[in-house]
């Protein structure tokens, strides 16, 4: 059993939900616990079950200030919620991600011979292994660097700066946006010593394992070149951290609410801050409530775009964005198929991109038609914490807490279904996919 | 040269932009003479620019009043921008829609024999002779219907009963959403003997000349069934004005600015007015600003869908909208071609689509951004002003007129290249097609 861990088309998106939601539980009742509260009383089911949801799908918004509200012992329930969601979303859309493309490492070569869909041990235990070790790493340089700026360039004590430094690093890494300050990190909106270690782990974490692992065999020159996938993940993640960059700065530039009462610097830095948290990472540094409408629409559509696959960023992913701009500019260019980086992408997948897309698309106005229904706030900030709770993103204009209780499961239902979602439905149509052709070198690149 | 009228695939696109940029050009002229306000002086050029377009694009927005602003010679001016913009539209898209699927008649049998993708003198005539017959007919059964409830029930003089009546009703065919009150047909939002003769000439233009034809054929007997476009199109515009009454009327039920002010007779027919209304017709008999957001962002999805393709409506169409959603369906279950009605769909006609949809979602979001910048406004209104003006729908939360100049020209440009863009880019991409391979029966519905 252990050698066909994931045996069918069906029972790994099953498993997925199934683990989640068994997280999402076991964190609501230990968030139930009186300790885990500040105030040594039990905390209200929807704020501990909306924590829990936001903790394991590494989304970020929050209901009550994690902080005030939390005990250490309640704080260290959602680190480990944060720890046991990323790493899980990491191994297991990267074992799907195996089963769809078969291009992840060295053992892909022998499962491409097979016809049947199955990973043996060795692919499990491996991708598990590279996973834990790169997060480990990650997390725990960003934990010293953070660590050490906190207890140097602001005299915290050594056991605070280190607690500090190790919650934000694992919140970055994981994408999860939650922090400890009542203003995410605003206070740090000009120290680019906390403000880079942060977003170094934010995109290491975004760009996702699978990127990652191909970099590092690239590194190690035991790879000639990086594939399809990580080639269009790097070049599409990139092109929006740009765009978001360039737009947030210019659009808040003289805002005197946000980027307006830095030095050009400190607008730089932040303008920086903010094209990359969209990136679903979910910290800010500004206030999002006091941003442009213009800039809210830019940052939702980076929100919904999302990062890489089997990363731990959300949204529909970047991949899935690009092959449908690629599949746009053939069919305006009139060309039948799709050619990207010297290949050719199979037919099947620009359905699946579409569907991916088009199915995000019916839950974001699904749920912001409830929202606007239940709630009294504009299509401006419900449409922005729509995007964010299904692109797991946690940047918020400041309204979750005073939303309905009814309006909150709205939100829990579309983080964990924005979480798995994508992942569970790509991997579920791929690897169904049948009769296709291989009269040409083909190469796959992972959707959702 | 009269033979071979539309000779490539790239004239078709190239005429069909020439002659409405002519004829808002001309119509744009007329406009700046001091004849055609009631005040005798020239009017602001952006304000002549503005309206022609809106009328040639049979959009509706408006930035002044019409009755108020224009003289009669300038109503007239309007209504002959509009008969041609709706004419034109209707036979080229229809000429286009020929060139694709070769299945508008008779005709078709023939041509479909060849390779060239041209159209005889027979074919133009006939659809032009077609399409000024319907035209006429329904305008004209219109117009008699308003002007004696005009005369009758309102006791207006006939000359005015009559004027009205034909204005009313051209308007109404060709889905412009021009009128000759301030607040559009609120004065009429709950008698029948005005909202049904207008609904029902929206209905017949929105539909689309070529599922009007089939029906005809198939009233007279000569064709046992019809085309699959037709029946997607009846399907779906009529599942769409079923979707759009019942969520207006249920979100308004009880708003005492909108339906709640009427009785139940006045609320029903009210809330199939605004299920319909988005179809592009742009007519209101409620006040649109005084919706609900949620009201508001249906009826935005409702005006981006828009109506039957190749007819006065305006939108991305209801074809285009329900293949992406079979196609997703096909997905979902896995299937991997396209399975419509007992018919297949090309597989290039998906993409086809995609490209309609998501490139009227690029502009429809850079329109939206742009207006966010120049503009005090918030989402919502914004929003709704630019599906409206790309959907050439003309329903407006009231904030045209107060718009900077810069705005109106963006939404000039919008309402021109949405009225033109689906129609000579989904015929342009299927003109282009290459290497189709013919071993299945098929059929192409028109995507745009
Ligand atoms: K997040
Ligand atoms: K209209």
């Amino acid at each position: 059993m252990l050698r066909r861990l994931l045996p069918d088309s069906r029972q790994p998106a099953r498993m997925v939900v199934f683990g989640f939601g068994l997280a999402v539980l076991v964190g609501t009742a230990l968030l139930l616990l009186p300790v885990a509260s500040t105030s040594g009383t039990p905390t209200n089911w929807v704020t501990a079950l909306f924590t829990a949801t936001s903790a394991v799908c590494v989304t970020g918004l929050i209901v009550v200030d994690t902080a005030a509200h939390w005990s250490t012992f309640g704080e260290l329930v959602v680190l480990g919620l944060i720890q046991i969601g990323g790493l899980g979303i990491m191994t297991l859309a990267s074992l799907l991600g195996l089963l769809v493309t078969r291009r992840l490492g060295l053992r892909m070569q022998r499962t491409a011979q097979t016809e049947t869909k199955s990973l043996d041990l060795g692919d499990v235990r491996s991708v598990i292994a590279g996973v834990i070790m790169v997060s480990l790493t990650v997390e725990t340089l960003t934990a010293a660097a953070l660590t050490a700026r906190f207890a140097i360039g602001y005299g915290q004590p050594l056991g605070h700066a280190g607690y500090f430094g190790v919650f934000h690093a694992v919140s970055a890494f994981n994408n999860a946006g939650f922090a400890l300050y009542p203003n995410s990190l605003m206070r740090y909106a000009t120290d680019p010593w906390v403000c880079v270690p942060v977003l170094v782990a934010i995109v290491i974490g975004g760009l996702g394992f699978p990127v990652l692992f191909g970099i590092g065999r690239r590194l190690r020159q035991r790879q000639r070149r990086l594939s399809l996938h990580a080639r269009i993940t790097l070049f599409t993640y990139g092109a929006l951290v740009l765009l978001g960059t360039v737009t947030v700065t210019a659009f808040e530039w003289s805002n005197p609410e946000t980027l307006g009462r830095f030095g050009i610097g400190g607008k730089l830095l932040a303008g920086v801050f903010h094209g990359i948290t969209p990136r679903t990472a979910g910290f800010n540094t500004v206030e999002v409530g006091e941003m442009h409408p213009a800039t809210l629409l830019v940052t939702d559509i980076l929100m919904f775009i999302g990062g890489g696959s089997a990363g731990t960023a959300g949204g529909i992913k970047v991949t899935t964005f690009a092959l449908l701009a690629f599949v746009i500019a053939a069919e305006v260019r009139g060309v039948p198929s799709v050619h990207v980086m010297g290949r050719k992408l199979p037919n099947g997948v620009q359905r699946q991109a579409l569907t991916v897309v088009l199915l995000g698309v019916g839950m974001v106005i699904a749920a912001t038609l409830t929202l606007l229904l239940l709630s009294p706030f504009g299509l401006d900030a419900v449409l922005f914490e729509s995007i964010s709770a299904f692109g797991t993103v946690g940047l918020s204009t400041g309204i979750t807490a005073d939303l309905p209780h009814a309006a909150q499961l709205v939100l829990v239902v579309l983080m964990f279904t924005g979480r798995l979602g994508p992942i569970t439905l790509a991997s579920a149509l791929a690897l169904r996919e049948r009769g296709r052709r291989y009269e040409l070198p083909e190469e796959r690149p992972i959707v959702g």
